[in-house]
């Protein structure tokens, strides 16, 4: 569901998107199971789609798989979804953690969208010494994961956690993860190599990006020293780092997760 | 130079910058030669960053390396960097284009500048059959484009070309220049292994993005059928043209480009 459209300004009925709107709901799908979509769902169906009894959307909720479903008991400001043909078994995304420190250039909910859409699984936000960016939205976050995994065809939307410090993040971290670390200060052998080297582990991975000043000298030696940390560089250029993320986030796909 | 930036929020002066600030311009860099920045530099280093006689600053041209210079003749809206010392030899980004349909949700400017961080060489942007954005604002894109290649050090600024359309693009499209295609149709090998099975040629890459609702099918066939384009598959999720772009030239690089 388009967050925050207020209007349908392509002017198309539900019925014309050929039942493909998808929509994350908390409740079980089965056959059979009626939904009732939350407040801000039943106002984009409703009057921002115009949606009639018999329409069809899309429907998933991070476990049962993906669900064609039916509006029935429309009314003009609520309805029930109606799960009819389950069209997907439920299917995670690759362990593919990212932990970001925010930056002034990129908002927070296009970090969200495009690490969703990459297939990101846990959107950790960073607080370090140098970043200037320390106020979150996360419920606004949240609403950006679950617009993006709904658009995206995933079948499951990515768990956005409250904003820690990196202490914190490097003590918390589970061991068996690998950390790759993309290290502005470009000693850390290449990514396509440093990816290549390490033998596929089963405690998953994460990508770590820091703030638009880097990490401080200090930051930089607390995190190398982590045996679970993955030194990277991407290339002789200076990447800002919510490039740096991206392009970590396509390699990694690429090259261990499910883009193979 | 921070392009638009009216207002020198972080206080800083330009000596506070270490001399670090980087301009394209047109003259020729050689000892002692002296370059006259045009009137929005001069007015960054003025008025914005309050320069004075002795201030340093970085240039280049795309052709003679980059080179320390020194503020002189300084008054309140003109001065002349002198060049000093030459301070890395000219270099080019590798031989990779990116042709993409501009989509609604993701400004021109922002696909310059990710492109650019990138180390993208030539960006041309498509009009294809489905394209919405049809209008451009190409001297924007430029001065984009100028912008983040000061700010990621490179040495040349990518050569932002006036939109074609798509017919026209195949058409002019070198033989041996290889044109990786985002297909989202899904049929095309997984990237990594797509590019693993190319030899190196010599005629350089590119990338080709569609829109938002993607190549038309007779698009598809047009494009399949010239023997330069590698079909390419990112995943088993709906990836946005811009997400798709931007993944696709990180794994280049990092698979064929300088980041290895």
């Amino acid at each position: 569901m388009p967050s925050g459209e207020e209007r349908n300004y392509d002017g198309r009925t539900l019925a014309d998107t050929g039942g493909k709107v998808r929509l994350f709901v908390a409740g079980a799908l089965s056959a059979a199971a009626g939904i009732v979509p939350n407040p801000s769902q039943a106002h984009y169906l409703l009057q921002v789609m115009g949606a009639k009894d018999g329409d069809r959307v899309r429907l998933f909720n991070g476990r049962d798989g993906e669900w064609a479903a039916r509006l029935a008991q429309t009314t003009w400001q609520s309805c029930t979804l109606i799960c009819e043909t389950k069209m997907a078994v439920q299917k995670e995304v690759p362990d593919l953690w990212l932990a970001f420190a925010p930056v002034k250039r990129t908002p927070a909910g296009t970090w969200i969208q495009k690490a969703t859409e990459l297939g990101v699984r846990v959107l950790q936000p960073v607080i370090t010494q140098r970043t200037v960016v320390r106020r979150m939205n996360i419920e606004h976050m949240r609403a950006n994961a679950i617009e993006a995994a709904e658009q995206s065809g995933r079948l499951s939307v990515p768990d956005v956690r409250a904003p820690t410090d990196l202490a914190s993040l490097l003590t918390a971290w589970p061991a068996r993860r690998r950390m790759i670390f993309c290290d502005e200060a470009g000693e850390a052998p290449p990514i396509a190599q440093a990816l290549g080297e390490i033998k596929a582990g089963r405690g998953g991975w994460g990508v770590l990006t820091g703030p638009e000043g880097g990490f401080a000298p200090q930051e930089r030696e607390a995190i190398r020293k982590h045996s679970f940390v993955v030194p990277v560089s991407l290339g002789p250029r200076i990447m800002p780092a919510d490039t740096a993320a991206l392009a970590a986030l396509g390699i990694w796909q690429a090259l261990c997760g499910d883009w193979r």
